[in-house]
């Protein structure tokens, strides 16, 4: 199955919260469970919570009972609003949900059933592009990729972070299945282990080569000319390419420009926010502090109780430490104000 | 109690493996059982290596049988290579060992009594100049500390990987007791957590106001401007200033140095390895991936089974991202080739 999909009036979803221990599909019917899904990470990645929400957005629509479009319309502004409210930092929550209510709002549709008929054809569509899209910037992304190439990667970008096939992962997907030897080096991707449970668990499924480390080592598996290329995905890049991701790929931006490797977000243009000039302009999402010091180790709690804890989710990694930005229409090179908004206009290189 | 000591002719140590959920004392009759201890990581950090290996020295020199001293020599220079043999990077084990195995050697010394008394005085006296050394560090690293700095701190630098006081935590522990009002960013430390189990309970201790942080998030509050400093301890110091220490010391150096900010490894001069002429020269463990996968959160484990993991457990910053060397006979500045060596000959400003 899809990472995320429409079955039958539900919106169904592998729980990620318990992989790669347990496989479970969660079942929800009421948008505000598929915000709060979101919010407590049954699902997560940008592209693939903006399908979510876009999901989401379908069940309000027949969860509402109006029975004529300006009332309809005022459930799914209020929809909306809740599930833009679920994280604030990838912005294709916001592009999904907007975009959704821009087909509801469409003066042709006469009846509430029309609409609601529009908003589900359109979040199913959403979810088929978003495949569609990974697979071409896979093919972009792939063609950076030397035979022999070892390449690092960070937090999960994979079928499970999208719709299906993957962002970062999904170029390294297409270079294996290109035939290419690579070795991929897996970030555990503290604090919610993303690396080691998800793109471990999906690099072995797909039969690449690859080795697990501790984000603290991969600076060393770098400075030892051990890694040939890095792709990691993006939660919102800033129309100056300055690149929000998982918290952790800043620091190897910048170590790997120190030793000379190319750093390459891979980034559907749903994911590009042309309104956030820079990436100090991108919310940083504070998460509970129970990610960091809920493990435990032999059975033993990793850190004594009552401590302050800080656990920002993303950081921002300015776009001078960027080699190029991999989107579904080419590869955008520095400097980015030109080149990603060309991008994003679909006057790139398809 | 210290963290290693010689109790009635056993070796006791705190085991840090249980920390901080039990304190557990452990005791030894055995310097093969020393050793063990030293490679499971009952103790940890190179000076409380150090001390413990020359306590293990005292025990082998009781252990033996011999009645003269060539074949108690004999039975020490055996009992070095098993120590040596704990753990390859940390030099102190090495510096430790040959210390009390110099004193062995005095031909002043006639009878293998003489030998045993005097080779527990040295490993005595090598236990109590540590905290002495560290207290002088601290005073030279304090020095470095205004009033109101926040310091970002990697692993465990204090009373815990030292016989007592710690190097880098020593700096924070002295700043704080001169009444500098100080905050410090605690790096939780993957794979072994040392920063989230010993420096959070040490500082917690200590009445230190801190943040415990996953490691991925040391650069999010470096770019931001919320660290103003950073001290880290040191396993080996090459001749030329590069610092082999915990994995994800090199990240962090380079981070720090992008954005300004002042980065120190706090070296008892019993760690700078003159016969290294570069951290190239320094061999780095890999150890178990027990410790990268072995976590379990939530009751599940954190990866798939079966699969690849590296785990180098230090790695080498070169010397032009250090910005000075703190040692107990004064702080080493750039270039680290004379002004480190000074230092290891007592010629510093003590």
């Amino acid at each position: 199955m899809r990472t995320v999909e429409w079955d039958n009036g539900a919106v169904k979803m592998i729980d990620q919260r318990l992989l790669p221990g347990t496989f479970e599909i969660a079942e929800f019917t009421d948008y505000r469970e598929v915000a709060r899904s979101i919010k407590e990470m049954y699902i997560r990645g940008a592209p693939a919570i903006g399908a979510a929400a876009a999901f989401g957005m379908a069940l309000a629509a027949y969860q509402s009972a109006a029975d004529e479009p300006t009332t309809l319309m005022r459930d799914l502004e209020a929809a909306a609003e809740v599930l833009r409210r679920a994280r604030p930092t990838a912005v294709n929550l916001f592009w999904a949900v907007d975009r959704v209510l821009r087909v509801a709002a469409d003066q042709k549709l006469s009846s509430p059933d029309d609409i609601r008929e529009a908003v589900l054809a359109d979040a199913q569509a959403l979810a088929d592009e978003d495949v569609e899209i990974n697979r071409r910037m896979a093919a972009h992304g792939a063609a950076l990729v030397r035979d022999g190439d070892s390449i690092l990667h960070h937090c999960n970008t994979g079928a499970l972070a999208t719709v299906d096939y993957g962002t970062a992962l999904g170029v390294i997907r297409m270079a294996h299945e290109q035939g290419k030897k690579i070795h991929v080096f897996v970030d555990e991707t503290r604090p919610r282990l993303q690396g080691a449970r998800l793109t471990a668990w999906e690099l072995q499924q797909l039969g690449v080569d690859f080795t697990l480390i501790a984000d603290n080592a991969a600076g060393h598996y770098m400075r030892t000319g051990q890694v040939d290329i890095c792709f990691v995905g993006s939660d919102r890049t800033a129309a100056n390419g300055d690149v929000a991701n998982k918290i952790g790929t800043y620091k190897l931006a910048v170590v790997a420009r120190e030793n000379g490797i190319p750093f390459y977000p891979v980034v559907p243009t749903s994911t590009v926010d042309l309104n956030c000039p820079t990436g100090d302009d991108i919310p940083i999402e504070e998460r509970d502090p129970e990610e960091v010091v809920g493990l435990t180790r032999q059975g033993m709690p990793i850190a004594p109780a009552g401590i302050q804890v800080g656990n920002p989710a993303f950081d921002v990694t300015p776009a001078r430490y960027v080699t190029g930005i991999v989107t579904e229409n080419g590869v955008a090179y520095p400097p980015f104000g030109l080149s990603l908004r060309k991008m994003v206009l679909g006057e790139g290189d398809r």
